[in-house]
């Protein structure tokens, strides 16, 4: 069907860098993150011959039929920036810059950049994009679009194409054959999110404060987007992890979304895929375990404390590191729900895998101004079940697990006994870490456990502290 | 490719029968509408050997391959009627009566009930649903729902079949193997209007009002919906107006949509069409004139005035008599721009008609709290062009129409001599007829113009009538 590609990997040492957040709070020992196994940074892959070609993992085809990729060959990229350097900048967020991270590397492939008049109005309404070739589509249901105020865009005036210039002023990136139009905010956020109710965690950080019209165009990123937070080595693209997954033959791919710690809940869905997939004949399934690495609301675990969870996850042994591999999805978080989570299936569809988890209430969150789930706990699987665009993704809805309270352990959630379940919600968990108290025995690894605890204290500890006025 | 037919028409005068409506008002006189060939009733048809075919016009598929018909044979309607009795009732209001009748026809092809969740979920998200037998997809833009409240949910209980009771208290329908699921009122709005602004004319009229919950279902209509207000015999179902094109040997059918009076800028647009479609061609183009027949707001001109509008625009010669057809489109207008012209596109695939006319902001209305469009007044025709399950139907966008003051005609908008055109919009339009002014020469026929007169002057001889107490 498609090659298999074997390729010599050097250590990465990078991910041994010390963590500016970490070193501000010395209660918060960092220690290395476990990885299962060590690999190549994107330098090593571009510099090889083969690196040039179209990789395809044999498991499932990148949306499109090729995996995007945005990133300017070194050979070019001294001349491009001078030419960047010419043309008007327009100034990117730390979370626009993120999306220019996720499209660079294709995680939204076959986008291009970022979306014009009538890629955003598809997605907004289908949550898809037809391809021109062949007339098929593919999923794509968040606009990824770059807004700009009517002071950019009366400077940009009819330019064809401009500079996109980062958080710290350097050029990141050209958008060519740009086009601009109307931002309107309330039908963006009505049809994203299926509410306009104030609160929306992205809407607040994005959104409201963003400008009133929207650029797109064609990408060309001058050089592979860096955080320099000690987790870039943890930060493989889609065409890295699947070049990983054919170094290691894997028959099937199933990824696990996730912004949470993992608990021994999420652990029991993982291991029972695992169990299933043999069950059914594969011989080397391979986990994806893919925490989400960009834009996450203020009260959600930071990702430098969740990664460090998710090593003691694997070292505690509750996953088996040999047939595991955490790294991390560059995407900001969205928090919208049934919409949201066919972005987090289609983007592991580019990364290669080709079996995807979903359990209960998916990229929700509470509704902001009223007492409920933002979304029915049930829509995410179901719609994520018949989107558009994902009919070869293997989709596994999984039932809820929660605490048994006779078996002493995390299960599956059987309603004929319901009143022996008991289920730990985020809030529960953060008030157990942050009082000290114990979760029930069998709730997580104490070794995870542990890292939470040490979190939420270094928390109290920063409230603690007497604020300093500066003159 | 498929079967024309051919029928003997019986000629229909229920159109004569006084209309209720213009009984109390007498200022405002009822002549028979003009309707350019007499069609037969749908009793007639019924009765034939060959109406339990399956009618394809030889110029487009109806969605799914057949055109849905839940109308109850004559045989069986004792039989049905006596098991309803005992079935659990379930109140309709007159609007879920008009969703019974377009469901009834076909008009929602291949849907065969109000929506169970699946369905609902796939037209809220994808405005689109997906054939189970060949994985195919539709078009399927609006929720076609019916909600009941609380109690009657309780009183349904674990049922499987309940009767639909029309406002009158007559049984209309049964739904077969019902679901009941969550109507998430805010999500529906917000999904489907792209706002959750007050003051949309549907959600007042329909949703504020409705229950919480939604009831899907397989239908099966008792006997076909009637009004009885002069104007049965203009609404035409699907098969019969497929039959009338298959009559006339239609070579191309184009629909235009409408919920306002025609004026000249309309007819250009018409005319044009069909002046196009000879030029590619075609030798017989017939003009499916289709004004929109169910629930519209307020302000709007109510259907029989229409009606009489269209029969004096045709009989004034602005439109071909031997090339027009005339008839109702039975739909409730729900205002919803982009998302509903899909739906009124969706429906006249499967009326028969393989070209549809879109002009500026179909569906559109002004922002309820805003002062500005609701929709960015191209997103329809963009929109539309882009609709995944309409591929098969063509689109024929429109630049809009507006009255050139130079030529003294309404003519299509040119941008370069700007200044020559004058917009009339609809507030303006009903400022003239309601002061007696005349628009300018050339924006309406003068028998159309008259009807409008008269309908204002109506009105406003109604609102100056004392007002009657009740004791």
């Amino acid at each position: 069907m498609s090659l298999t590609i074997k390729l010599r990997i050097t250590p990465s040492i990078s991910h041994l860098n010390p963590n500016p957040k970490t070193q501000k709070n010395p209660t918060f020992l960092r220690t290395p993150i476990y990885h299962s196994n060590k690999l190549a940074t994107p330098i090593v892959f571009r510099t090889k011959r083969m690196a040039s070609h179209v990789i395809k993992s044999c498991l499932i085809e990148p949306d499109g039929g090729v995996l995007v990729d945005l990133i300017v060959p070194e050979t070019q990229r001294g001349f491009k920036a001078l030419e960047a350097e010419g043309m008007e900048k327009v100034r990117l967020t730390k979370i626009d810059l993120e999306w220019v991270h996720v499209i660079s590397e294709g995680w939204a492939s076959p986008l291009k950049g970022f979306m014009r008049e009538d890629e955003y109005l598809q997605s907004l309404h289908f949550n898809t994009l037809r391809m021109e070739n062949d007339g098929s589509v593919v999923n794509m249901s968040l606009p990824i679009v770059l807004a700009i105020d009517d002071e950019t865009k009366e400077r940009i005036g009819g330019g064809k194409d401009v500079a996109l210039v980062g958080p710290d002023l350097s050029i990141v990136a050209i958008l060519r054959s740009i086009e601009v139009y109307k931002h309107n905010k309330e039908e963006r956020i009505a049809r994203t999110w299926g509410t306009t109710a104030p609160g929306l965690p992205y809407v607040e950080e994005v959104i409201t404060s963003a400008g009133n019209w929207l650029i797109g165009g064609d990408l060309e990123v001058l050089s592979p987007i860096k955080y320099n937070d000690g987790l870039d080595s943890y930060r493989l693209s889609p065409k890295q992890l699947r070049e990983e997954f054919d170094r290691r033959q894997a028959d099937a791919v199933f990824a696990f979304q996730l912004r949470n710690p993992v608990h021994n809940g999420h652990a029991l869905l993982m291991n029972d895929t695992r169990k299933r997939l043999l069950d059914l004949g594969y011989k080397n399934p391979i986990l994806l375990l893919h925490p989400l690495g960009g834009y996450t609301k203020a009260d959600d675990v930071p990702l430098d404390v969740r990664m460090e969870q998710h090593s003691k996850v694997l070292e505690d042994g509750v996953l088996d590191p040999e047939t595991t591999i955490v790294s991390i999805f560059p995407s900001p978080m969205h928090y919208a729900g049934p919409t949201e989570v066919q972005w987090h299936a289609k983007a592991r569809i580019n990364a290669g895998a080709n079996f995807y988890i979903v359990g209960r209430d998916p990229a929700g969150m509470g509704h902001p101004t009223e007492k409920r789930d933002l979304y029915d706990p049930d829509h995410g699987k179901k719609v994520l079940s018949m989107a558009p665009g994902l009919e070869k993704l293997n989709i596994l809805p999984f039932r809820v697990a929660a605490y048994d309270t006779v078996a002493k352990e995390m299960a599956f959630f059987d309603p004929s006994r319901a009143k022996d379940f008991l289920f730990i919600s985020g809030t529960k968990m953060r008030t157990f870490a942050r009082t000290g108290e114990s979760p029930p025995n069998g709730f997580m690894c104490p070794g995870g456990w542990d890292v939470l605890v040490k979190y939420y204290a270094s928390l109290q500890a920063e409230e603690a502290a007497p604020a300093v006025v500066s003159a």
